[in-house]
């Protein structure tokens, strides 16, 4: 047993089962424990974003972290902008960052940089493999650290002859350790419990794993209780909605409709998540989407356990069995004629099938609309937590692994799609059940809006031509083909609507080309 | 005039007019900038590594800096890979690294980051623009870092507010720095003469800037004059070469190969350059190239001028006036029949035409058999130098761009194309004179070979998965249309000569796929 192959058993042994893996020569012992051991799953990806992104996508269906295998540091930094999302999704993960042996280190050959200086603005965790002997101990702190509420990006540097180095001693197993969520403050409860029964306006915001299971039933039980309004970030890491599910409203992502959805609460109660935030600044627009005079309470911190303060919060009101409100079903007639925001949301909403995922990366086209499917079946829905493009087909990649029996709808905007477009690849290869949309404006259209409300008046010609994606405009049947991808294109709403259908009938990926 | 507009112009006034940009909505003052003065040119590129590869293919061939437009950290991140290849090549750039508002960032919004933490590791020079009133100055110490001999990374993160606001006052014109080149010392010309006057075997390795122009042509008189040998490393940023230039032997790059290579020279002399060490380590094989009893001497340091040097070489040998040696003209006939190396190779000798640009990164379907181009006509050949797959078709999109009467020949793998395959589309949208060469073998051949040269042993069939790329094949026709550039793909070594001849014939981008 070589120190690659205790890497890999102690991964599996800590529950890590799947690599999203793009190796190099420095990887090679690595890559034979990982096809040496048959509890681990390789997946195979042809740019490191891919492989981070869809290590994202598996945690935020599974709660628990995926490993990646990553190329020195320039591998890594390949892979750092869905990092980033994935820490800003609280998703665990652990990085498998190959390196030289360390007597070549000291001569500076070509792939030699400062890895932990790459790791450590994004990543929570990065330890340097020093020895096979202790490795084991290496990944099961990585993990473990992964594994924590809210989920952190562990990240373990493996030089050459760490891996390839025998372990000489078996060490003792390390302990595996189970991230218990804290339970939050009673005074911070009682305050709480104060507020909602003031009978001033008050917008509970939830956030992460407040949005689905128990917690997200619980805290419907308090709104109907007290009366008080269940929102979320205009961005949420996976909210579970549709019909039977407790709705949550959205605040808008624009900042003149963020305030006016605001301006009338008099309290704002956060559940793992801060208070509203404009997503970018601007010349003339606040920073703080709230109204002067709103208060802020905070009810839940990040690490916190949301369904207990739940519990503890409906004990205190004395209202545990209130029922929650839940959404009814809504039956949307299939729309016909011409695609813009809203027929698009009806198709979706009319085709989505039960307990499908649906990862939104659709920018200028789903923003305004994704509210017209909150009556749809009952679904989970995935946004970008961290605002770097390129994370919907990743994400929808590793999605769908983690879900083999349920359908991923990868809604993502055509400049978006190119950011990470090798994850087609991946899906072909791997047979994966997503159905990715693309929704093909030639445009990187959320800039024509953003230019105007930074106030730097209309764009010119040579600006426009800056923001335009048209010449020449991307054929998209032809790049699913060169990766394997079955498309179809369609140009009116009916057309979209059977396309999402049929994409559901036979098990693989497909791609539909929405033309705008 | 606000802070964006000022910058434009100080880069512009400064000599640097070109930008290959990703904008995102923190960048829109920028981009208005950009589009408001005619004396910049804006490239949009779909990805980040796409537009810092362009700037490395900018600088080498023209030896100035070329700016790139980045979003926030993760847009830079996204950059890095072929930032780290940019610095290994020496080249200067550039980067402007847009950011969130001063008042904005302690909101710590979801596209925050550190963005300082992640440019260092990888750039020489680091610096966030406080003020409008300042920015020109800032912009004007970027250029004149990243003019520095040899090339530095100069990276100006940009926050939005400076971007937006107005210039108080007209700061006075920052001076323009030149780069002066040091000169060797006296001492260490003297020691080289004596080394070159022994007698023993001696090997000079040429590097940066001394593989081409004025130094290449005198270190073939020192050759000629003393009986040395000129060597190059595996990569050279850009090497002349052809018939009518003075020819350099290429140290192999696998291990074994390269010691053979070395082993009968009693004196190594490196100019710009250091000694040669393995690209990776090995279990059972060294890291230094030289034979034990091989002496090191340096010649010319990285940041001193070797054609400077080898004047100073030349008369104190009193030669300055030998004749170098050249490459004579080899006319190779059009190869037929099974593609292989070999063939490869000669069709490339055949039809490459006077003064092309070959950019390098073929892997294993052109390590062995680059020599054989030597006597083709005389052209520019760019490797890649940091190690990262994935800059190939960026550098030859800058190289394109900077030399719009020359063809470039992109000889990529079909694994290293995927990383950064929207290059195609920038190549469409400018009409580039482009000639993409896909060496589809469906594998990260690479691999193959060094798995065993690892002591892995013999991959086994999960290995051998994550080292194949043939499920799916990549349809190369259908990649190319996807992004509007044409595309050809052939089977035997005329149909390849053919195809590379036909692509001299028309303006703008096309694709070859050559099948293996």
């Amino acid at each position: 047993m070589n120190g690659a192959d205790s890497l890999v058993a102690t991964l599996v042994g800590q529950g890590v089962d799947i690599c999203f893996a793009n190796p190099g020569t420095s990887e090679m012992h690595f890559l034979a424990a990982l096809g040496n051991n048959p509890k681990m799953r390789s997946v195979l990806c042809l740019f490191e974003g891919v492989a981070t992104g869809a290590a994202d996508g598996w945690y935020r269906m599974k709660d628990t972290p995926a490993s990646t295998l990553l190329h020195l540091g320039p591998g890594l930094a390949n892979g750092l902008a869905n990092i980033h999302n994935a820490k800003r999704a609280s998703s665990g993960m652990v990085n498998v960052v190959g390196e030289h042996s360390v007597s070549h280190l000291k001569y500076d050959p070509p792939l030699t940089s400062d890895i932990e200086g790459l790791a450590r603005p994004l990543c929570h965790w990065v330890r340097r493999a020093e020895s096979p002997d202790t490795i084991a101990w290496d990944a099961a702190q990585a993990v473990a650290k992964a594994s924590e509420h809210p989920g952190q990006i562990a990240t373990l540097i493996l030089p050459g002859d760490t891996s390839w180095q025998a372990v000489s001693a078996t060490p003792a197993a390390p302990p595996v350790r189970t991230a218990a969520r804290k339970a939050p403050g009673a005074a911070r409860i009682e305050h709480v419990v104060r507020v909602l029964r003031s009978g001033e306006p008050a917008l509970i915001v939830l956030a992460n794993k407040a949005t689905r299971g128990g917690a997200l039933e619980k805290a419907g039980r308090v709104a109907a209780a007290t009366g008080a309004v269940l929102g979320s970030q205009f961005f949420t890491a996976r909210l579970e909605r549709g019909a039977g599910r407790v709705p949550i409203a959205r605040i808008p992502y624009a900042v003149a409709q963020a305030t006016a959805f605001l301006k009338d609460f008099r309290h704002i109660i956060t559940v793992e998540t801060r208070e509203p935030v404009a997503f970018f600044a601007y010349p003339d627009k606040p920073s703080l989407l709230k109204a002067e005079g709103t208060l802020v309470h905070t009810l839940v911190e990040a690490d916190e356990d949301s369904e207990l303060a739940f519990d503890m919060l409906l004990q205190a009101l004395g209202a545990p069995h209130v029922a929650p409100v839940l959404q009814p079903r809504i039956e949307t007639p299939v729309p016909t004629g011409a695609l813009n925001p809203a027929s698009i949301a009806h198709a979706l909403a009319a085709a989505l099938p039960e307990h499908c995922i649906v990862v939104d990366e659709s920018l200028t086209t789903g923003r305004e609309s994704m509210s017209l499917t909150m009556g749809g079946l009952p679904h989970d829905l995935i946004n970008n937590m961290g605002g770097s493009i390129g994370y919907a087909t990743p994400v929808a990649t590793g999605a769908a692994l983690a879900c083999p029996d349920r359908r991923v709808f990868c809604m993502v905007g055509d400049g978006s799609a190119m950011y990470t477009i090798q994850s087609l690849w991946t899906q072909a290869r791997e047979g994966l059940n997503v159905t990715t949309i693309i929704f093909a404006n030639n445009s990187y259209a959320i800039l024509k809006a953003e230019y105007a409300n930074m106030g730097a008046g209309a764009p010119g010609e040579r600006a426009l031509s800056m923001i335009d994606i048209d010449k020449p405009s991307i054929d998209w049947l032809a790049m699913a083909k060169s990766m394997g991808v079955p498309a179809v294109a369609v140009d009116t709403a009916e057309r979209f609507y059977k396309a999402l259908v049929d994409s559901t009938r036979e098990p693989g990926p497909c791609l539909i080309e929405v033309r705008l």
